[in-house]
């Protein structure tokens, strides 16, 4: 077997493996000796340990190599879409299948689904690349100078320089700025830290809580459903997870009431030390209202939790009557104690938005009421990773400070904004409208974000032959959703779910023609999906 | 005090702390401890932790927080460069000073210092933020033709697409090449990760060994001196440092007898399963033979050790009648068992060599013989931080692939490329032979890399003066140096060494006219700092 081939075919055993894992883990096995089954080759780490062999170390192996990186999941990139990458290499080479492509509604991939880039952004970008063509090029001159002034706030005029471990402070600035535009609250670019995508920013904030309290260990609240991001992170850093369940049937509100279940059952075997909000969220499209952020405000300063808010969707609200509120702004219009004491890191990317510059991986986090010493232990942390991408801090600063009113580039970046976003809110009512009209089918209004999150009814045979297949049922009926059209979303196991209902994401992404498209190919293949287990 | 003052001055707080730590620590201090003295009003989590209030959480403090990233040191940007910072802040201001500008040699930052980019990557990458330049600029053929190369192996041909986790598809193939034309040898692309920079690659592959072995706590062997992100990171991660001296009599050679002594001290109470080998070395600059290599794949392949090979200064080689020799190469060249059974883990970087793009964070690394499960675990880890930036990746393209001979851009290419490393060759030689005829000091030949690593001969008054400072005298040295001419060295005991010895890390960046005026200043500082102290 090729390296290639060897590869690929551990990467889906690992993969099929984690797929499977809530059934073996019900039939009482881990996902743990379900690798060890299959690989009787492989060496036995434990009876290794009891032998003098161990003096001289061991290969790495799946047995003996950190325990939480074999737990991980994440799905958005998990086997289904993986299936779906070999599926793209089978139509390259002339397989014949039912479909003609893959339609990609897996991952929230703006540019990969054809949304074009801010010609702002792109034009400033180059000209930091390659200053070069600040004078050589026509591009507008508000571009031209967001370029010089980016470079200067860069040693040696560069982007090939270190920039500082939070990045450069002219472009922390404009953030700080932004914040101040948007809240109407000051925001001390001090506390502003741009990092490689917000995930970077997250990981290094739930790092800041993992150990021991008490003799318990610590963990962290987080919405069922979640973005998978959380569940990985927590399971690679040890550190447990306590699920509140958003409420479907109340368009995936959230209630005082779930929050302090989850807690009261969750701090019996764990020190629950920080709670993560997403809004508007994903993989569920509701945007919070000011009453709901205010009861989670109250509930983390109650419980003296650390507050998460995952805010990169902040630019997608949709919806008539929805209005993003950020965390900050609402705690610190609540006055103190709130305002002064409870603890909020807050998230943004230029991931999404108007922007959706996934590849350059930028963004920032604002961080409030931390201990100073506890933020200059962070600081000092990021300064080993060095810095984040200077070309992606960049991108930041055009995000943060984009251009204004009678500038040169204005009206052709306000006309791509509002086109992109206005086009967003047309998808986001096209899925909404054509899932809550399929039979068996329950859909919330996408609210905001850039995904639905469809609940679906599963015929009784459907679940039997998902078992006798060794999938869960959404597995099993996003698998085949994927073989039998191309279209590729992510199971809802993969979110999290209530025991024995059943999702799907799919992004709001696909352009609308070829959304057009894949919902009429949805909605025939649901039926004969429903008539074939019927 | 303001937000800014107070975070600036926690910021002090922890680096000075941690400065001192090493003093405290041979007074029965911990660094802990060190903080809490000075922290009355922080909650004692101790205390709390038994009683009732706990049930309610904790505020996040620098007691409750996570150990680890409070013991993290990174000197490179420790406090002896922050303080840099701060004179620069008050040179701006108008504070006199006996010197009008810092010169910053902490740190392998080279455009920062000067350093001119190499102008097809700058070409490149600005189309490839930019594609509407392939068709309206006048940049070389070849220079458009590579942003469209590497524009269609990105989703939706924008830089704004998340790339598969392990980087484009072609870029990866690019890299093989690149490694099979280096060493003459077969490179699979599969086992090529792209990585944000090599930093990132090292901390994947630190993390899959964490955990325990047969009851005792994995290690990774070290050299000392070493790069501080090693130290960092384990400490990070909770996994032990094991340290084997370098030989700084032997031009810091590296010998088996030494490796074969710490192994065996090491082992005593942790499981050792991985060394790094940093070649050439920083912050030592050695570059090693071939032999010496064998001996440690030999080592390695005993132990049943994973080897990280730190390459990131490959194309950094001065000294007559050094070569580099990969890791790769070497172990491939001994045969069976060596190359079909050692694991191997090596890692280029686009921050140093000639290219010297710090800020644009990309990198790659090759994985040799891992377990396919393994390596298919470590893939799924990184999907779930998306992807390394792609104009990071662009710019490893330019480097994997650069302009060839007959090429319009190559001419140039190798002019800038050609210039570059003279010019460092020229640097790396003006810094010995200044360091090595000065009183009191001792220096080895700069092979290689970016470094130079004196010794210097303190005198008994001057270590009794650090003492009463509580400063280890190196870094003693390093504040008096910084604070009387403005040049900013790194301390040895960021980086380790023999008891009771001194040393700095300086870099051979500054520009010649810069390096020239630095290497004068610091002798007459020298000299002053002697008779003082005499």
């Amino acid at each position: 077997m090729s390296l290639l081939k060897l590869i690929s075919f551990a990467s889906r055993r690992v993969f099929t493996d984690l797929a499977v894992r809530p059934q073996r883990a019900a039939l009482g096995f881990s996902g743990f000796l379900g690798l060890r089954e299959r690989n009787t080759n492989l060496p036995n780490y434990r009876t290794m340990a009891t032998t003098n062999t161990l003096s001289s170390g061991v290969k790495l192996s799946v047995e003996n190599m950190n325990q939480n990186v074999v737990k991980l999941q994440y799905d958005v990139r998990g086997p289904v879409v993986l299936r779906a990458g070999d599926i793209e290499q089978e139509l390259k080479k002339g397989v014949q299948k039912p479909f003609k492509r893959v339609i990609r509604a897996n991952i929230g991939d703006a540019h990969a689904m054809g949304q074009q880039p801010i010609t702002f952004i792109r034009q400033v970008l180059s000209m930091v690349a390659n200053p070069e063509l600040i004078e050589s090029s026509n591009m507008p001159k508000d571009a031209k100078d967001r370029a010089r002034d980016i470079l200067c706030g860069m040693l040696g005029y560069s982007a090939g320089s270190y920039t500082m471990s939070c990045g450069v402070e002219l472009i922390r600035k404009h953030v700080a700025k932004f914040i101040e535009a948007r809240d109407g609250i000051k925001s001390d670019y001090n506390n502003v830290c741009l990092i490689t995508g917000a995930t970077t920013g997250i990981k290094m904030i739930l790092e800041m809580i993992c150990g021991e309290l008490g003799g318990k260990t610590s963990a962290v609240m987080v919405p069922i459903p979640q973005y998978p991001l959380y569940s990985a992170t927590l399971v690679e850093y040890g550190l447990g997870q306590v699920g509140y369940f958003l409420d479907e049937d109340h368009n995936w509100g959230l209630s005082l009431e779930e929050l302090e279940r989850a807690y009261s059952e969750g701090s019996q075997c764990s020190a629950i030390r920080a709670i993560v909000i997403i809004n508007p969220g994903n993989p569920t499209g509701q945007v919070l209202t000011r009453k709901n952020i205010e009861d989670v405000i109250k509930f983390a300063y109650k419980h003296k939790l650390l507050l998460l808010a995952d805010e990169v969707y902040q630019h997608n609200v949709y919806a008539e009557g929805c209005k993003f509120f950020s965390f900050k702004k609402v705690m610190t219009e609540m006055g103190p104690p709130y305002s002064t004491e409870q603890e909020l890191a807050s998230f943004m990317s230029i991931s999404k938005g108007y922007m959706g510059e996934c590849g350059l991986r930028g963004g920032w986090m604002e961080l409030l009421n931390f201990d100073p010493i506890v933020q200059a232990h962070l600081y000092k942390a990021l300064s080993a990773i060095l810095c984040p991408t200077s070309l992606g801090q960049a991108a930041v600063d055009c995000v943060a400070k984009p251009p204004k009113e009678g500038d040169p580039s204005y009206e052709l970046w306000l006309t791509e904004k509002n086109c992109v976003l206005g086009s967003l809110k047309e998808r986001s009512v096209m899925i909404y409208e054509t899932f809550k009209n399929m039979k068996g089918f329950k859909c919330n209004v996408v609210q905001g974000a850039m995904y639905a999150f469809p609940r679906i009814e599963l015929p009784q045979k459907a679940i039997e032959a998902a078992k006798a297949a060794r999938r869960p049922p959404d597995v099993f009926y996003a698998y085949r959703l994927l073989e039998e059209t191309g279209i590729c979303v992510v199971p809802g196991s993969g979110f999290g779910q209530r025991p024995n209902t059943y999702h799907f994401r799919t992004t709001i992404l696909p352009q609308p023609e070829m959304l057009t498209e894949m919902l009429n190919i949805f909605q025939k293949f649901h039926q004969k999906f429903c008539d074939e287990y019927a």
